[in-house]
């Protein structure tokens, strides 16, 4: 018997104007989840707990069955392991982009004019860059990432990344004693970056130059339980961002490469033999509600919906959980603290009667209300993989 | 943007025998309460965790989103403030009763004749009873409150007060053994207050004179976060006895003198421009309910509901809770465990087709089963204003 998690990355939405009071869930032709929801089991749940915006990453961490405030202290050290790094015990990582500032260092484009092919950069920067510790560094595009590895060091420092264009690069301040090291070399691989990045041939032509490095979100490495240990599953994971192959890394998942359509990834996934569980992580739909494109959300439902048709036959042997990590409402353009809705479908669940699966529709069923952390508990009972308390 | 808490005190009951299986909210017109019910998303609450009955204090802090075991230790210090005292840290406060006793000190009559004016009697007590700490002490009407100042008290001392008439007043225990000086202190004021007020010209020609203190419901004063350090708004608080008052004192709340009816309170608290947030509290229901008079319960609900009509337009732009801080059923006659209605309505909630704003048909809201703290961080995430946990 194998599970698989379907996570549609910030699915969850609010009624819309624009879309005549329903969310785009509600909205969408979705024949297929309703169906599986007919057969399912459903519910609403609080990624964290009720009102609590969640990240994507904290949220997958409970969907896996970690306490996020236990073993969460930023998303560096996620976004290093998705980006292939190899970390150890107490590393501190960060986030990084490459970005365009001024002589003054105010940052003209926090993303460098998307820059493409950024490997000749990463190789100046971990050739010439010299800091009085060891460091690792990678980059994919315009998004890279910077470990600092040895002793003294702390994440507790805050971003250099100003978020907005326009405002000066900020020099990073020690947010408690133990970090007031870090926050002096974080700030002397930026200046350097910034003299051996002006000077790159690569730059030469860009009207938006890779000019500097903007680290944020520093994180200590903390390692977990591996995913097999604790719960006895060998398992994968089919994700497109760095920072949820990191997440599923640092649980110890293996990571597959997605295919561009969603069908194939699903068919990627059923493809995974030697494995107990697949997780996959679809995020265009995130996008689309950041973007503030009800449409556009409601046709990429539309597009996975078609996808999941096949799952249909999988949920007579398996079990299938299709859920939403946190909403991400087109009109707040970020994540917001809302419930999201969640189906388990296979051979033993309680059908609820549920006929729909959307927001309100999922909140009459017969999961009631639960947070994220519950799925996997739950999800190995029906597998007939848990433990008694008790006698 | 802004907020508004409207608490009915003790609203929510049990089937009655009287009302033909209905509570006093089914049975009650509500048109109004139901028309924002059907634009909103409802839910029960259970004040602090199922089956624990709250007090109105422990429920409010859990409410303004506090955790009452964290930082209450007993009713006294919120009496204090509520009554307009100063209290720093450590003091230890009881509320008091300004009541009859014979020469054996048997309780004829606990508010002495619920006697009007006692500034003299206030003014005397302060005067002439002398301990060996410092003190502060104010009464309305027949309540009071003691406040002891400085080392060496606690608020671990059982009540003077017996509770009930024709009882004899019961000499303070230490319930542990750092209260033995709070003990002998309190007993101390006790026989003072007797022999001040027996003499005091002010009783000399009552059938029940004011002629003891009794305190009871000791408690230490802990400061708490502020609700605008904790939260970022600005609130008020429109609340008609002291221990509401104090226990949104003790938060920062500025505190609104009441009016007399119901549409004024509300009018009260829309005028509070400068405001984020304004919670109300409507006490005279509980007190229909204390009382076992199910058909005042259901006349003063129906005068809430007819106040509330002009709540219809405020939700188009703004948020509004309505809730009930406990349940106090008619046959119980005190506050109990059971479960309380909540709405939530407001721009982007998303309407659950609840169609009534009562104990059952609430049990089918969209947000299920939650706790009164979690109202707190759901209405700040529907105002925009929560952080992200995670990226």
């Amino acid at each position: 018997m194998k599970a698989l998690i379907l996570v549609i990355d910030g699915l969850a939405d609010r009624p819309l104007r624009a879309l005549n009071g329903r969310t785009p869930l509600e909205a969408a032709r979705r024949e297929n989840l309703d169906s599986l929801a007919k057969e399912a089991i459903t519910g609403i749940l609080d990624p964290i707990s009720p009102g609590v915006r969640a990240g994507s990453d904290t949220s997958h961490l409970a969907i896996m069955g970690y306490d996020p405030y236990e073993v969460y202290t930023g998303r560096g050290p996620y976004e290093a392991l998705g980006m292939g790094l190899e970390l150890e015990p107490g590393d501190i990582a960060f986030r990084c982009n490459f970005a365009t500032v001024d002589k003054s260092l105010v940052v003209k484009d926090r993303r460098a004019g998307r820059i493409g092919d950024t490997r000749e950069l990463q190789r100046a920067i971990k050739e010439e860059v010299k800091l009085p510790i060891a460091f690792d560094f990678a980059s994919l595009k315009y998004r890279a990432s910077l470990v600092l590895k040895g002793e003294g060091l702390s994440h507790e420092v805050s971003d250099i990344d100003p978020h907005v264009a326009g405002k000066k690069v900020k020099k990073p301040m020690a947010l408690s004693k133990a970090a007031e090291k870090t926050a002096q070399i974080l700030w002397d691989f930026t200046q350097q970056s910034n003299k051996v990045l002006t000077k790159h041939p690569r730059n030469r032509d860009r009207e938006l130059p890779a000019n500097i490095l903007l680290p944020r979100g520093g994180g200590k490495y903390l390692p977990i339980e591996s995913f097999q240990k604790r719960y006895g599953l060998r398992a994968s994971c089919i994700g497109t961002t760095a920072i949820i192959k990191g997440i599923a890394r640092s649980a110890g998942f293996e990571i597959i490469e997605p295919q561009d359509d969603y069908g194939s990834r699903i068919d990627q996934a059923l493809r995974e033999e030697d494995k107990d569980l697949v997780l996959i992580n679809i995020k265009e739909v995130d996008e689309a509600g950041h973007d503030n494109q009800p449409e556009e959300k409601l046709k990429i439902i539309e597009q996975i919906d078609l996808a999941v048709e096949e799952l249909r036959g999988f949920v007579r042997e398996n079990y299938l959980v299709i859920l939403s990590d946190h909403s991400t409402p087109c009109t707040v353009g970020d994540h917001a603290g809302d419930t999201v809705p969640v189906l388990i479908a296979g051979p033993e669940v309680r059908a609820d009667g549920v006929e729909s699966f959307d927001e309100r529709s999922c909140s009459k069923g017969g999961l009631n209300r639960l947070r994220a952390r519950h799925i996997m508990p739950i999800l190995l009972d029906l597998m007939n993989l848990s433990g008694k308390f008790g006698a």
